[in-house]
């Protein structure tokens, strides 16, 4: 969910690879023709929508959907251009080599840092690609707005080595956000059982996957050679254990809610909930869990320009929260 | 540390065995003879004082501390008359078959529950132990006050099996509590690598260690078979992953911090912080790290009658929490 600058909202249906408008006063929801074809069984899908930064000039929007085939899919980024409600012109501008017959572990979160795409890649159920520079299995990729690769990412110089990549070591990230004041990159990813993980995502930067992490194999055992630190991995700023299932990532900046200003919220879709993070010096301070239990599997976490908070869960609700008294 | 009912406190130094009373206004510290001697290399030494809850008119007082050699130490507990600032006549009433070379995972909380003493033992670094109803390592015993085993202890019937156990499969508890509305027993404890864990302690409840845990081994590797769940074993209502190595158990009943009014406290040595749990529902909601990282390690958390709300930590430091505005 995007809003756009009219107070009206952009909102991306996973499963039906639906993308309308939605009127929030009003709750109309008005379909886009002109979306993309996505795969949508399992967790395929049509996973993001963001704006171009300069999208009240250039009126350009950004899709990220499951593309290929039920038995072979892997994850593109497609650009189009979004005038008087009809989008026209979509374009595949990225298609990751992430191929598989798995329909999970898309990944999937877009968002802009200045003036770079950065996207969220699943390792797509292989834990051996996600330390590969081969694939993009298991990566962020940061790419010109255009779909180009930015010649000075950190490994487009290394033989055999994907351009486009940013990180690697990743899981399956439905979580990505550029903080506001230090500009920084951070997602979070779902662990395998438990060790879901908050990172700050810094260039190059290993992020463990499937080398090391603080989760275990679902029928037991551990991760690679069970231990959750290795030299030149990158260690999370925060760990969920038991895993909490994260969806979606924002940092509170309006007013309306003036305690949360500063907050960091983050969905769980298994604790069906709304999590609430405040940091100090780079540390997490406070963990909230608000609707615990009660909110849904939370997909996704936004805020409009005037600050009001919105969560959308798997269930198909979207809810706002009331202004603190 | 513990307080009377003059508003003085009684206070336990872990590494020079010393008991002592404290007034608080004044910050003078009386040193009592009369107290137990204890082991007091590595970890061991005096773990624990509390009162009896008839104290005011029997002025019985519990004491825990590491017993035996420097070679060979288990803990045990002893009892003592505190009458006019002298303790008398500090008889051992309880002392565990947990002994070990190793100077470490003592455990050696005690509270009472009603009429009856529960008491931590840790599993002496003897992962094996734990499991084992032989010997009293890695479990929590109940105590009649003078030290005598209730008959409705859950293993009492059960050969080859110390009476004296209430719960099994625990590390190295370092808090214990009674929860103030429900009655119910709460302890947490350290886990290996990782894994620390918040745990509501039932009758014949087996808390998973060395069997499962959310831990690792320190060198890598996992614990038992790499699996975090077990039919029969209680899951814990909490686990802090990486560790906080948690030390002190308070629920806070007080009002001089409204706000705080059932929050439960854990101190944290290697965070060196105060951590606040606000729980609904059985679940913990909120998480909060006070003086996070400047709290220096804290092993101890108490109350006033007033409410007033001390840490004291290795570094010597005792603190109380200024009334909120």
């Amino acid at each position: 969910m995007v809003f756009l600058p009219d107070g009206r909202a952009l909102i991306a249906q996973r499963r039906i690879c639906d993308l309308s408008i939605l009127e929030i006063a009003s709750g109309i929801l008005t379909p886009l023709t002109g979306g993309p074809l996505c795969v949508t069984e399992g967790d395929a899908g049509l996973h993001d929508v963001v704006l171009h930064p300069d999208f009240r000039t250039n009126h350009v929007v950004y899709v990220s959907f499951s593309t290929g085939t039920i038995e072979r899919s892997t994850i593109a980024i497609a650009r189009g251009l979004l005038q008087n409600d009809v989008l026209v012109g979509l374009t595949t501008i990225f298609t990751a080599d992430a191929y598989a017959d798995a329909l999970q572990h898309y990944g999937g979160r877009l968002t802009f840092v200045d003036e770079y795409l950065f996207a969220t890649i699943g390792d797509r159920h292989h834990d051996d690609r996600a330390q590969q520079l081969s694939n993009h299995a298991g990566k962020i990729v940061r790419l010109h707005d255009d779909g180009r690769t930015p010649n000075d990412n950190p490994f487009v110089d290394q033989k055999n080595a994907k351009p486009e990549i940013w990180s690697v070591g990743h899981r399956n990230p439905q979580g990505l956000s550029v903080h506001p004041d230090t500009h920084e990159l951070w997602s979070h990813e779902h662990g395998p059982l438990a060790g879901d993980e908050l990172n700050v995502v810094r260039r190059g930067g290993n992020y463990g996957w499937a080398a090391v992490s603080y989760g275990w194999q679902y029928l037991g055992g551990p991760i690679g050679r069970g231990i959750v630190r290795q030299a030149g991995m990158e260690d999370p700023l925060l760990v969920w254990t038991p895993a909490v299932a994260p969806s979606g990532l924002l940092f509170y900046s309006g007013d309306v809610y003036p305690e949360w200003r500063g907050s960091v919220f983050v969905g769980s879709l298994v604790r069906k909930a709304l999590i609430r993070l405040v940091l100090r010096d780079g540390r997490v301070v406070l963990e909230e869990r608000l609707l615990d239990g009660i909110a849904g599997r939370v997909r996704l976490v936004a805020q409009d320009a005037r600050g009001n908070l919105f969560i959308g869960n798997d269930e198909g609700d979207l809810l706002r929260f009331k202004p603190q008294q």
